[in-house]
């Protein structure tokens, strides 16, 4: 049950965006631009950020709702996403992506520990600036939105399908049509 | 040095939202509602909570800013948002405060951290649900804001001067004049 009274019956973040929606629309914003804007990063890819970091941080409804949207947008589907949440290193993602992983992981943990070790294989293997950039900021703020879904105990459901049905709206319609 | 290659020499976390301006709008969108939209807690203590939660985070430029701006908004001044860096547990703030406090420390660790009791207690002390929401989010979103950062390597200057001028830039002009 929800540490406060929310006005809808809405889980996760959703009954969150809706309960304030001051500080709903700029998250809903920042979503928006980050995960489905003009980029270099597929989609999929930068969906596949946020599922790792969701579930690096043990949030439940981030990392399902996001695991549902990067399967849904990447060739391997749900089985990649499985491998790169057991183990990025070890999972069949190109160089780019590993190195831009790694990144995510160290952000999830703390600014402080990405290095310039890790900033320079990533450009290595052909990152450049902005999506170096907006990986951090897909870290960072995915240990923004798993904090407020969890720290205020938001309901999160155990049925994939519910997942996989929101991804499709997301596909469809994005993250300001809520 | 920064990780990446920036278009400016401004320090901090203005350095990136100058450097990538379609998410920089979203984030200082959110820093505006969030710090100094209509609310019932005082903007002093959104900063406070704010400064608080960047000083457990370890993060020098967001501490040392929102410190600056909680000082400045605060009857207790400077003095007081040292004893609640400190330890918010012993520090000379009201009870209400204090139990807001104890729950953003949590956000800073995680979600799951925010307990049933921490939340009751933040209640019996006289918190609404919304002041409970917010500070949540402040808590939350500054574990986003401390990742960018220091995840970029953004220059942090030593100078609290420079930071008391920009609280005095930011009490007058808000986080969307930038």
């Amino acid at each position: 049950m929800p540490h406060i009274t929310l006005n809808s019956g809405e889980p996760g973040i959703r009954g969150l965006l809706r309960f304030r929606p001051e500080t709903g629309r700029p998250l809903s914003e920042l979503a928006e631009v980050l995960l489905r804007g003009p980029g270099t990063l597929t989609r999929g890819e930068r969906e596949l950020i946020a599922a790792y970091v969701s579930a690096l941080n043990d949030c439940h409804y981030c990392s399902a709702a996001h695991s549902a949207c990067a399967a849904a947008q990447l060739p391997g589907g749900m089985a990649l996403v499985e491998r790169v949440r057991a183990g990025a290193d070890s999972a069949p993602v190109p160089a780019k992506l590993k190195a831009l992983l790694a990144i995510a992981a160290a952000v999830s943990h703390s600014g402080h520990d990405v290095t310039a070790q890790d900033v320079a294989e990533a450009r290595e293997a052909g990152a450049t600036d902005v999506e170096i950039h907006d990986t951090v900021l897909i870290a960072a703020a995915f240990c923004m939105f798993n904090r407020y879904v969890d720290g205020l105990a938001t309901i999160a459901p155990d049925d994939p399908a519910v997942y996989a049905a929101g991804a499709q709206r997301l596909i469809k319609g994005g993250y300001l049509a809520g």
